[in-house]
């Protein structure tokens, strides 16, 4: 057990994170020590509420749920709540009964920073939702940036369109200030952005399978999916066919073969109608002047991922169940 | 005679300037009409003596010359003058005599909307420079943007990094606001970004070739491509290989075929770290919310380009000059 990876998710369920973090209970190579909770999909605490559900449903009602800010780190900016997109109570409108834990006392960056202490280097941090919570441990604690092991994140659109307007992807455009916080913190980042997950497809026929297996989180999947094919189909005019955002993230934490990256500084811009834009800078021309890419941490990239083997991996853990 | 194409060319000379001037006076597709200038690769008073000069050194003194704006459309921003791409004169610093000629009265932006009003529908303006003078026409003559027939212009950089930092590409960058109101001015309108530009490499045998031969043009060139080559050793760490960014432009304006494009809106970040970067939204997302992309006018955005066709055409337009 010794050689299990320990894993934090922070997360804002959300119908997608709700299969990551199912996925992840599932993979035998991970211990997931705690969740931490952040706005998005839905608001903090409703997002709070649905990751102790989650762990009720997965029968893990021991793994700690740290509730995580409320606000963006300047505090400046209306929330985005994507309720559109996974439902009014974030996992689909399916009226769930209230779950029977509550969260630890610790704030999601409290809880962040005292297990990066506690286990050095030995922590992979999973980010699906925007990165407050992460650029507040940052901001808190100088120790943080090296003692989290690494920080897997969904997160950015890279040379391709956002998914909140041209420019902006969900998860950045959420918290732009945290976003950049994060990215230029030194710490050791894989980015996943939608550029990558719009690779990772779920289909109708996958999700009947999900239906039909005796798996008790594919049942459960299958059952919550419906709005989110819904929005998926209005969105993209694409027939039951959904995007496994969060998924593909969990997994290419768990299994880092499953995708291929580049090096180089990431930043976000925070203002403007480009507000949330990530722009990677590949570093082949020496720009005559000094830009604010320059002498700042690289980051990788993720720029291709293995979608058949992300899809029969997701389908598999939530069958067998 | 009644078949050619009526061509403006909006330049700040620049060595690949002068070498995109000379390849539309060597081509009897197209009838020069006038030059008009702007600041960029020097100022706008040695843009319009280095385009005098140039048109003295083809032999084409009878070409008018108007003059165009000395500052941005805000008249709010530093001027970033890319001299050490071209050298201090803009022609690689080899102490040409004055011209004989001087500009028009006209300014630049009038001239522009004189003959786009004399000749409606029937121009075909290449656009080198940043976009100052064009924004002016558009902001000064609401039926500019439809009398003009079709504008080409160098500028952007789409899904790549920049040439002046990883966000943005010299010329948008050199005029932001100017740049969003040309692309959002419903004008015919092609963008050559520098995803483009960077595939049509002029070498140092492509050089020595033109230095040999007996075209009055052919030496001219290679004997000011000196400080260019030497920027692009140093700037991209590549030997003997520059970019024809301003040549690669006016073959497309003259023969369409050369680039394909897609279609749909651009808009420029105008402040913030990524100040000059283009964005251009594919349309494949239907956004919940209105973006400020919504409902602007479609442009063409040039996606490939036919690089050996230009090179070997911009030879020989020179070879045989």
């Amino acid at each position: 057990m010794a050689m299990r990876k320990k894993m934090i998710i922070d997360t804002d369920p959300g119908i997608d994170d709700a299969m990551a973090i199912f996925l992840a209970l599932q993979s035998p190579e991970v211990e997931v020590i705690g969740l931490t909770t952040i706005f998005g999909n839905v608001n903090t605490t409703l997002a709070t509420t649905n990751a102790l559900h989650l762990l009720d449903v997965a029968g893990r009602p021991d793994i700690p749920v740290a509730e995580g800010s409320h606000v963006t780190i300047t505090n400046g900016t209306k929330l985005r709540i994507a309720d559109f997109v996974h439902g009014t109570d974030g996992l689909g409108n399916q009226n769930f009964p209230p779950p029977r834990g509550k969260p630890i006392e610790l704030s999601a960056a409290e809880f962040l920073m005292q297990q990066a202490s506690l286990y050095p280097e030995e922590i992979t941090l999973v980010a699906l939702g925007p990165l407050t919570n992460i650029a507040l441990a940052i901001q808190s604690d100088p120790s943080f940036k090296s003692n989290i092991g690494r920080i897997v994140l969904l997160g950015g659109a890279f040379s391709v369109n956002g998914n909140v307007n041209p420019a902006a992807e969900a998860n950045v455009f959420g918290d732009p200030e945290a976003a950049d916080v994060v990215f230029t913190s030194g710490a050791d980042i894989l980015a996943i952005g939608i550029n990558v997950t719009h690779q990772v497809l779920l289909t109708d026929t996958d999700r009947d399978r999900l239906s039909e297996s005796g798996g008790k989180l594919a049942q459960y999947m299958s059952r919550i999916f419906g709005v989110y094919y819904s929005y998926h189909h209005d969105a993209y005019a694409t027939k039951g066919r959904v995007y496994l955002h969060d998924p593909a993230t969990v997994l290419a934490a768990i299994y880092p073969c499953l995708v291929t990256y580049i090096e180089g500084v990431v930043r976000v811009q925070t203002n403007g109608i480009t507000r949330g834009l990530t722009v990677f800078c590949n570093r082949r021309k020496r720009f005559g002047e000094v830009t604010d890419w320059t002498d700042k941490p690289a980051v990788k990239v993720a720029v291709t991922i293995d979608a058949p083997e992300v899809v029969r991996l997701a389908m598999e853990k939530l069958i067998n169940s």
